[in-house]
């Protein structure tokens, strides 16, 4: 893959891992190998989530780093023959229970509104999770300190949620828009930290016409932040909320300069070393805008389809 | 260490390493654990020489990752108790022969008289040494090559030296100074190509006055390439030929920068895809300035101290 500051090659080229077994597997396949979806120059594979299908004979998969795919590459282009004997350890140990963290500020006059915003709790084990998603979980739990410690009550609910098990499947975001299904439209607007470390430097949303105001309004204050003002996209809030985005839910993010995520992300080295602190406080201010705006105005309409 | 272009703040930070469990195990230590002598933020230590001295028991000793470094600091910080649990992998395995690589462009009228150029062809085994000392092998060899391929006859006989085991200790360095004892004063000048695959930027040199102008001329014949021209400094003339410094062999180097030398020597790092193709230009034409002209000029003398 290619280095973006969007990261948006990672979504084209993860589908060899995700799927590379079942489509080796249905070609008769002993087992796939595939080159890392990183773009870093390290000796150490990437990771990440993959599956397999009912009808398909399962098949190892593995990847390997980039310096490594580069090596079995020079080899093939000599026409050397290649022969790859694959030792790996990682083991399937059964269904375990997580769980979503919840913590709220509650609203006044318009507390059954909710304002969503947090990041999620679980990452690959290689690294410790610094930037997937600790980095997340950091910026938005400062959010609400921050309200809190400043003693303002906001008019809305700003309901911070950490999502359980977001990479084996977004089943945290699955569970929640599952169990708080009959209240979904209660959830005015909300947005997930979850591209790492890095500034903001954009904003992407999918809202009503009635929500462009205060939407204009957040843009303008985060501005000198170096943040350049919000473009229509897809209906999307993240990850973990994307399962409320396809019922409905109307899209805002902040997008992050994601230059290095995928030099780090899902390796041994996403560790706190990476995190710049002026970049997590520039997060911060964003979110605390959006929040703060969102919570108060006046518009608790930001897109929700209309209801047949 | 610090991040130079010169690397020279790892002559100063090594010794941690090379003396770390002589000076832990004088002191009573059960073993010896340092943080990575390197200036990278992956998860792989950095690994290298080190000795023992027989008057004191040998300890084991490890590096410790950057990142893995900083989480042990934060936890004595926090007063938390530390105990490590070191399973360490290396073996000595005895005593192995290795050798000198010597191939020669043989000169005409000065024939006896050597002008010297090389790299070392061992490398720690973490990974494939492309920058330690690949790079250094393949810059000087081309250098031949070319001169060989333009036809062209120097008056003093160039000899390239690919020296065997620097990396335990200059072993082969040691060797051919021993073996060429008697004949060192034909060793006009030379000097080992050893810091990895960055661009040439500066010149040090420790010469003769009457070696001077020749020196001065080949510093205005690279000054294009984007190199400083040459300032004295110590006797030095690169990590295999120091041997032969140490009896007055006077000094000539290019100094490449060195700024991710670091990042990447003697880690599994150490592969081919660091290796910019421009960047090995540069000093393959930066050497041959150098052959060419040393080979060539009416200057024997650059610097060998007056016999007593």
């Amino acid at each position: 893959m290619k280095r973006t500051q969007d990261g948006s090659s990672y979504g084209h080229f993860v589908r060899l891992r995700s799927a590379g077994a079942v489509e080796a597997g249905r070609r008769g396949a002993v087992a796939t190998l595939i080159r890392s979806i990183g773009t870093d120059s390290h000796r150490m594979p990437h990771t990440g989530n993959m599956s397999y299908s009912s009808d398909v004979t399962p098949i190892p998969i593995a990847a390997l780093s980039n310096p490594d795919a580069d090596q079995l590459e020079r080899m093939a282009q000599r026409g050397q023959s290649i022969r790859v004997k694959l030792t790996l350890t990682p083991s399937y140990t059964g269904v375990v229970e997580s769980g979503n963290v919840v913590a709220e500020l509650p609203g006044s006059d318009l507390a059954d509104e909710l304002v969503v915003i947090g990041g999620h709790l679980d990452s690959w084990d290689l690294g410790t999770g610094a930037i997937d998603d600790g980095a997340g979980v950091a910026i938005t739990m400062e959010v609400l300190r921050r309200i809190k410690e400043a003693g303002l009550k906001p008019r809305r609910t700003i309901r911070l949620v950490l999502w359980g098990s977001e990479e084996v499947g977004l089943l945290g975001g699955y569970a929640y828009a599952d169990k708080h299904k009959d209240t979904l439209r209660n959830h005015v607007i909300g947005t997930e930290s979850d591209f790492g470390a890095g500034r903001i430097w954009k904003i992407t949303r999918n809202i009503s016409e009635q929500a462009k105001p205060v939407a204009d309004k957040i843009a303008e204050l985060v501005e000198p932040l170096g943040i350049a003002p919000g473009c229509n996209s897809a209906r999307s809030s993240g990850p973990d909320l994307s399962p409320m985005n396809a019922k409905g839910f109307p899209g805002f993010r902040f997008v992050q300069d994601g230059s290095d995520y995928f030099d780090l992300h899902h390796t041994p080295d996403d560790t706190l070393d990476k995190i710049d602190p002026a970049a997590m406080d520039q997060n911060v201010a964003a979110y605390l805008v959006f929040v703060w705006m969102a919570a108060n105005s006046n518009v608790s309409d930001w897109g929700w389809p209309v209801e047949q």
